[in-house]
């Protein structure tokens, strides 16, 4: 790659750390012909994947997103149709030979669970809110949601980073390795004079894509979700049914998308559809009349997110 | 149905007894895009599941089989590309308030295995060859086949008829109740006269369908598939990799044929077709080469069977 031109190059990395989300299965508890059971993956230089229920293996196979390079996987909870096809995927590295590790997080509880027995597997129970997982340039942090069953949900999040006034930055002395020295402190010192990076760049946040699995309505999502640039949020019921959502510790159309209103964030888009819903039409109607930029995902729907 | 017409009554009754068989997944070990784990059914009043890979459950929906409607599950070896798929069925007839019982049959080990637990569920230890799950005038019987784990293949069996020489019978004084006593009893006596069934009536075998599961070539499938009306027989790989269905216990397409020739069944249907075999057509070729009445599965192929 680096003999490619300079704007070439830098077009290339562009693209290819470019983040793709595929939603692998959009409904819930049963499947349907149109929805298989909860899981989403992020590709992003190697796979992550969020919940796994069964048939997960053959929807990413359908939907090509290269299941041999998943690095870990995240449960929200441990109901069956959230882990389920982690059997199968395990199995199927291990006739693959698998030899690099495969790290699956999830509620207290999950260390138990007899998967294959298989040398690559590690689990890790996750306790408490916080980052679970960082590699390649990020991280991914789970935070407890509102469920029946001990549920975190997980955001997957880009570090922020420093856009520079270039012409300001060297008009101040700031030339070569005192970019990067800048950057890691957070500031220089030139003769006499301190420079804070604030004065000469301006911070991006990172990209944040947050799933939140099974929940009720929290203020929890809307913290950890603040201004993230994709809201998984769970969408089990139309409005209509707000008292079972209630009673099964779910969330409606209306109620995912008034999260998504009051975190602010840049699109929200539902799952976990009930299978009672043939059409999902009027539930996408409901979030859109709370929140206009909300969609209900479909068995992959694929969204791609430039850092 | 009663105040129907007789005829039309006959002809219902014909049709609705038909058996209906689905294959719900024709792949083997990983599943692809085109091919599922390994599942079959047979419809016949109740649905009867042979195999239940991971996510069977939703290709009975894709497949419209019924599965509400399921009795008995017949696994033929407890690897786990075989069996995973009932843990998803049985949660969800839990969800369905399942009430009736289900009746699960596989070798032994199989009452070990930690299934979700539901109070509908009876696991029965498959030891040895005969008979295990008779209902409805047909019979399923296990027989052993010869893989890498204990297993064993199924019959499906309707019973045997007699189909009478009216005429001849009833000149020799085979009259009214006499029809259903010389049926049960294999003779009556007309005055001083036995009368033998064989003398007034053919016997008629009943239609057998036998699955085999993962096996090497086994002269025990040629003597329980002996005349069979369908044959699902394994058929792993191609004949050009003999050597390797040897080393893992499986069969090519080629020895599969030469099951089916020896045991003279009707049809042969090949099935747990390796997902490396994009277009199957070569193994139908081979096998064809052996035996003419030869296919292979896809995911979805239907069979019916007239009684």
């Amino acid at each position: 790659m680096e003999s490619l031109p300079k704007a070439v190059y830098k077009r290339a990395v562009r693209y290819t750390i470019m983040l793709r989300i595929t939603v692998l299965g959009s409904g819930a508890s049963v499947p349907s012909v149109e929805r298989n059971l909860p899981s989403l993956c992020v590709r992003y230089g190697g796979l992550y994947v969020f919940d796994c229920g069964e048939g997960t293996q053959r929807q990413m196979m359908k939907y090509s997103v290269g299941y041999g390079s998943v690095k870990a996987i995240f449960i929200t909870h441990l109901h069956l149709d959230h882990y389920l096809g982690m059997f199968g995927l395990i199995s199927t590295l291990k006739l693959m030979k698998r030899a690099e590790e495969l790290h699956v997080f999830g509620p207290e509880g999950i260390e138990q669970i007899q998967f294959p027995q298989a040398d690559f597997l590690r689990v890790h129970p996750v306790k408490q809110d916080g980052k679970v997982y960082g590699e390649n340039g990020f991280s991914v942090s789970a935070f407890r949601t509102k469920h029946s069953s001990k549920s975190f949900g997980y955001v997957f999040a880009l570090p922020d980073k420093w856009r520079f006034n270039e012409k300001k930055a060297k008009g101040m002395g700031i030339l070569g390795p005192l970019f990067t020295k800048i950057q890691k402190e957070g500031k220089v010192k030139i003769g006499k004079k301190t420079i804070k990076l604030e004065e000469v760049a301006q911070k991006v946040e990172g990209k944040r894509i947050v799933y939140t699995g099974d929940t009720m309505p929290s203020p929890a999502t809307v913290k950890w979700a603040m201004g993230a640039t994709v809201l998984f949020h769970e969408m089990s019921f139309s409005n209509e049914h707000e008292e079972e959502a209630k009673l099964t510790m779910h969330s409606t159309a209306g109620q995912a998308a008034e999260i998504a209103r009051k975190a602010g964030v840049e699109r929200l888009v539902g799952c976990h559809i009930s299978p009672r819903y043939e059409d999902a039409a009027p539930l996408e109607k409901q979030a859109q009349a709370v929140f206009p930029k909300s969609e209900v995902a479909k068995d992959g729907t694929q969204i791609l997110v430039t850092p």
